[in-house]
């Protein structure tokens, strides 16, 4: 197994057993969230709600306990060296607090997706049909070192009725036990099953391994973090994964494109917040564009670095300080304000880069002629296509959805921007009065 | 890996190649189908329609070709001992042929679910969002020595504008060869790219394998067969896969339930097709149940063969044979006319022996209380559940899909049924006139 996260706790509950009994261990976990997710699935939307504020009221109101256990870990954490990056992403402070609370009144005013339904009729014979929306049951959640993911995903699957299982990375442990801690309570508190929401962190890294080989006992399991993460996930788990977030995106400036728009959408696209998936990595360049010029200068005075193939350094302001592109650029996700350049000659050699290098996340045309918009829309396979707009419009909360589980780049269950409904799957119900088949 | 299907040729192509010739032989395979699937996926509707019927055509004016391949196939499967009952689904006759045509037509005129869009709006900046359906790209399909399967599933991928690639029974090689080539000669003659329907059965086994673990290049493998064969892909393969069609289907009869209503439904779910998924193999008799001796002495009449525990044999007429049944008799998918039949106390007592035991695919319970009909529907975690009616409804004819690609009983991206648009996922369109994220 690789390795999925710097455990910077290599000591825990995990040590003290053998293999048989970490896996019996994690085992009676996943059977606990078993047993919640069939009463959590029949609650009903106003009760789910009532939790959902009743758990942001308790994290303002125990905030003390959450920010001492996090300096706990961000102490833990400065003490072993771990970036300001890092560091950063890993404290919260009362602020932080308030918004991650707010979100979960934003997600109790959503609509609830279980129960709704995707089909009804009645057939010919008399039998009423429905096929409805029910939650998955119950849904695992690895993650990095970010302990708001604790609070975002444990709400979006209580709304959603599904039991969750929670792995956070071990330098966020303390804080995440609070949390845990604290929505557990109120669970209980409130009528709900306490086992709705659990974690094996204390089973660290061979218990994430077991939780990944668990099949029948995890419906859904939702790798969050960055690419090393979510590939680690994909090629060891045996439970269904939701892949999300990884982003490779590409932007072609088309021949016809306007040259002031196509300077604010790279700008936006690149600049606005440079740490995120729907982000753009590299600008494809029509080699007849009037507009190239414009926006590389541009991109270099807003501080991006370019790394530029050959033909594109020709469009280079004079003295410009660019790196040459290597075939390593095109497949990275840089994350930062760096960005890969190349030139192509025509939309259709633009489509090949991009199924080369692209992780099928989102790519976006800048055009004014129809016929290449269409080609381009019709010629990527990726989550999403965008025709004269920001790749920053890839997200749940732009599109509309709400609450956003995240962003999946795979075709099946679920593709794109992910909301509620995409935590539930369905049942047929049939009725009738003895009908039989002929 | 597990024997995924008797090999009555085990001399086959695979054996003169190399393990990574033989990887690389199968990934050329998978790269024209990922070509083709491109040309396939943006075809028009009349243009995939007239391709269908021009196969099923064919199919008819080239029969002699295929029912003298299947006549080897045949001869050698008699030859090598193979069962009477595998000979029959593996023989073709004329009748045959023509049924085969005839679905092709119907798969014609159904409509096409590419290009449907899921949704569609207009955002309050401007930008025009589309979800729209698109092919998966690459469906792969791995099943037993049934011609008919060949024919089936390449129609559903045409006709869903994804390519496909095949790995039938050894046992049909002579048979699937003349189809595929069939099949492939008119896609050619009628403007279409011929990878669009490929075959690995020359890689025999060891293909299969490469096959369920090219991630990346298979977009959906589905598994079509017993259950045997299915448990084989899913824990072998490392690409994505719909599970299908493996049936423990269960009936409880409540205590209110009609004598001759429940009578009708057990005949029709044990006896019309026991050979099928949506056969019914378990019964759970409620212990205060009247209908119960009476809806059991007429299995007997017709037949069935009850496997009962000690509080049924009670039920059954004086002098009856029937043997006891054991743990193994709960688990199993006897699809002949055995029926398990035990005995529950209440609703809930049902409920746990289908959590234990279900595949996931159709309960039913015959009951006139609305409160057990509601209990049942609600704690039934199966992808149908059905309230006096027959299990056998549970096919995506009757329940007005059209073609059906199988039954499903994974949570993830289709549950229950499945119709075509079962094989396509979506795609963002986004297009505005320079907007950018605020």
């Amino acid at each position: 197994m690789t390795d999925l996260q710097a455990e910077t706790t290599p000591r825990n509950h995990a040590d003290a057993l053998s293999a048989d009994q970490l896996t019996a261990a994690v085992h009676a976990i996943t059977d606990r969230a078993r047993l919640a997710s069939r009463e959590l699935g029949r609650a009903t939307r106003a009760h789910k709600d009532r939790v959902l504020l009743a758990i942001a009221e308790a994290l303002v109101a125990r905030r003390d306990v959450v920010l001492a256990a996090n300096r706990t870990d961000v102490e833990r954490g400065r003490a072993s060296g771990t970036s300001d990056y890092l560091l950063d992403r890993l404290r919260l402070d009362a602020p932080r607090i308030d918004r991650l609370a707010e979100a979960l009144a934003q997600l109790a005013a959503l609509p609830d997706p279980v129960g709704t339904a995707v089909r009804a009729e009645t057939l010919p014979n008399g039998l009423r049909l429905r096929q409805v929306r029910v939650p998955l049951g119950v849904v695992a959640a690895i993650y990095e070192a970010r302990p708001n993911v604790t609070v975002d995903i444990a709400g979006l699957a209580l709304k959603s009725g599904n039991a969750v299982i929670l792995r956070g990375g071990s330098a966020a442990a303390a804080t995440n036990a609070a949390l845990v801690g604290i929505i557990r309570d109120t669970l209980g508190d409130h009528g709900l099953p306490d086992d709705a929401v659990l974690t094996i962190d204390e089973f660290g890294r061979e218990g994430a391994r077991v939780l990944m080989e668990a099949r029948g006992r995890i419906d859904v399991l939702i790798p969050r973090g960055g690419r090393d993460l979510i590939q680690s996930v994909v090629t060891t788990a045996r439970v269904p994964v939701i892949e999300t977030g990884e982003g490779n995106v590409h932007i072609l400036l088309d021949e016809s494109a306007d040259e002031e728009m196509a300077i604010d959408i790279l700008l936006n696209a690149k600049t606005q917040r440079p740490s995120v998936c729907n982000t753009v990595e590299t600008l494809l360049v029509h080699s007849r564009s009037r507009a190239a010029a414009g926006v590389l200068a541009a991109l270099l005075r807003a501080g991006v670095v370019l790394h530029v193939d050959d033909r594109s350094r020709a469009l280079l302001p004079e003295g410009a300080d660019a790196p040459t592109a290597t075939e390593d650029d095109w497949g990275r996700e840089y994350m930062q304000l760096d960005l890969a350049v190349r030139t192509v000659d025509t939309v259709d050699e633009a489509l090949q880069h991009i199924r080369r290098w692209s992780t099928g996340h989102s790519e976006a045309i800048i055009t004014n002629n129809l016929a290449s918009s269409e080609e381009f829309v019709a010629g990527v396979d990726s989550a999403a296509v965008l025709v004269n707009a920001s790749t920053r419009f890839v997200d749940g909360g732009e599109l509309g959805l709400g609450a956003e589980v995240g962003i999946s780049t795979q075709k099946m269950h679920a593709r794109g921007p992910m909301g509620l409904a995409e935590l539930t799957t369905t049942k047929w119900i049939v009725q009738g009065e003895g009908q039989i088949r002929r």
